[in-house]
């Protein structure tokens, strides 16, 4: 079932959804036998909602396969992530509120520290700070030839490059050799209309190693490494595949990136704290059909390895879900873009709980809401490409086929 | 996500992953709501197996679809059954160490005995013993044109029978009637390509119908059936496409040959019994980073209808499983390549029960290896070709898909 199939059965409705996304949601018990960090948190209000809801596990792109933030975000909005790429450049592009071109290539860049023989001894240079960072980056912006070279920093060492010109192509291997140690990679091109972009990037690379060799009074960093070149993905737009108006509510800025690529509204976040988020929605409610809510901490303590603090941040989510609940929403999703075991220490395969809250909802009757609760519910473990259409459903937004 | 997809994310490990298959596992009560054979066996150790395994059902092709062996295993090794194709005559042929040419053709044979009217009346003749059977063999093993017709007994009434030479092609159909009391049908070219090959054929089967009436002191068998035509499958090799050093321990000719086909390395067995299996097994732990073993005997009860012998079977694989497990297996798969309830006497379209063990799994908790725990588990009910890309991710040999 295609985006196209769907989007002709979309009819308009009064109706409101809401999308919470607890990154990297799933996890795993510290011991065989124990609990999950969803499963060990006190959540009464999630579980009062999955008791309203049907339960399920969401696969963000295959079976067995770990997904990064672009794939498993793709998937939850409904886009097939496999037919459907964004790649690392153009997300950290758009997060850091670039007006992209449809021509440009964008790359992820990082402030790095080379030894006298060229190899990389720090790929993020000691995570130098952000306001040094930028000041680098505006050093770094140029133009070479008919192209120009706009560097934003993201935060700390993280920078996007936008490459905007005539004649690029964004078929490039990436420098950035992965781990310190080795020198960085040369840059290459894939195909034939990539190769005026490779000569390009070489000569910005070296005049950023100059730029940066000779920078006073104290040095921050010696050299960048580049990554993930992409060009402006073609995806459909979210608010026309599925007739909503959808607003995007994320500090982060790679999970902005993302909603501004499908089409989404980016509403602005007063302070970085969840409760602000819940605050955006509150202020917003009127404004749109949909809502995509982030929540990026549970990923971060998975990927710190500390089950406890995503206990706490999954805790911290569940108080706040009564101001959602306040406003009545038609249809609400709680799930993740993936999973992020702190047993692991980073993203996994497994599956992802999922449940789909609504008056017309057939409820599974399930009062938890876990990876093992979920694993019993109605929904079965399915792409999560498929949430989408099960919420228009229940939203009432979806025509019947009548083939 | 087709093939291609998995192996750009194949990564190294030293991880090692032991696929238990037990042919035609799943079952059928005796009774409406009784117990099905795997229900029935007393498995200690696979029920504390399926304690710290995700469980779920695999459909090996599709659903309400029953599968031959070939179709079965290639599920179950990863690959789509329906893209993916073995006949049945390169099956028996690579099953008794035939050293196939790519544009070989090849075919599954039976003696048979035909009365004077040319009926079959019995379709093995009398399941003729395998050392007469190789006598016959060597005596229809002949070339006709520029073509040899190379004939090898592969059990009993049992022949692959395998065509060598230009202009050959597959498209036809079989003169086996599949069952006594009709006529051998006539062989019949699907396509232009095939013609020569179908008048061979023919000659082929004349031949061999004058030669086996000749025979003596004692006829044997007086005629034989042939299906099963088939070329060389073209099948990506599993070691290149998962990234695995795998080895196969089959007794049976059939499965040797679909994991020789498929690229495994077929280890020698001594002695034709499951415990037998395991000392190869046990022999050859650290030359591999994939096992695949083979128990034949729960389909052969299965088709006999012998509910209380593949309860048996069964019960003696659980016996054995402790010797797997001290080697320390990373992963463990324990499945079947389709079902053969003793009901129905052969081979149905139920989903198999599946486990899937290791340390990263997400443990469903149910302490029972069973059809309706396995319906209860987490994988759900998922298309066999799903089981490697999840055994990978638990042995850590997949990549993160970034988009």
């Amino acid at each position: 079932m295609d985006l196209k199939f769907l989007q002709e059965l979309i009819m308009p409705a009064q109706t409101k959804i809401a999308m919470i996304i607890m990154d990297g949601l799933g996890g795993l018990p510290l011991e065989p036998g124990g609990k999950t960090e969803l499963e060990t948190a006190r959540t009464p209000n999630l579980d009062a909602l999955a008791a309203q809801s049907a339960l399920g596990l969401t696969v963000p792109v295959g079976p067995g396969i770990t997904v990064e933030s672009g794939p498993g975000h793709l998937g939850i909005f409904g886009y097939d992530p496999i037919q459907f790429r964004i790649g690392r450049g153009m997300l950290e592009a758009v997060g850091v509120d670039f007006a992209l071109e449809p021509n440009d290539v964008a790359a992820r860049g990082n402030y790095c520290l080379v030894d006298a023989a060229g190899v990389v001894t720090d790929r993020r240079a000691g995570r130098i700070p952000t306001d040094v960072s930028k000041e680098l980056s505006k050093l770094l912006t140029t133009q070479i030839e008919d192209v120009e070279f706009l560097v934003e920093t993201v935060k700390e060492h993280r920078m996007a490059i936008v490459m905007r010109g005539p004649g690029l192509g964004s078929a490039l291997t990436g420098s950035d050799p992965q781990k310190n140690g080795l020198p960085p990679l040369p840059v290459r091109a894939l195909n034939p209309d990539s190769e005026k972009t490779v000569r390009l990037v070489n000569q910005f690379v070296d005049r950023a190693r100059k730029l940066l060799a000779a920078y006073t009074p104290k040095q921050p960093a010696n050299m960048i490494l580049v990554r993930g070149f992409d060009s402006y993905p073609d995806l459909p737009a979210f608010s026309q595949v599925f007739g909503l108006r959808a607003a995007a509510i994320a500090v982060n800025p790679t999970y902005r990136g993302i909603a501004k690529l499908v089409g989404m509204q980016v509403l602005p976040v007063e302070g970085g704290m969840v409760t602000d988020e819940f605050t955006t929605l509150e202020k917003n409610w009127n404004e749109f059909d949909f809502f995509y809510l982030h929540v990026k901490n549970t990923d971060i303590a998975g990927e710190d390895g500390d089950f406890a603090r995503k206990v706490s941040v999954i805790e911290e989510v569940d108080g706040l879900m009564p101001r959602l609940m306040a406003l009545q929403p038609d249809v609400v999703i709680v799930s993740g873009d993936h999973s992020t075991p702190a047993v692991l220490k980073g993203h996994s395969w497994h599956p992802v709980p999922t449940l789909v809250y609504g008056k017309y909802v057939r409820a599974d009757g399930i009062a938890e809401f876990g990876e093992r609760a979920c694993a019993r519910g109605s929904l079965g473990v399915l792409p999560a490409k498929h949430i989408m259409p099960i919420a228009l459903a229940n939203a009432q937004r979806l025509a019947k086929f009548s083939g």
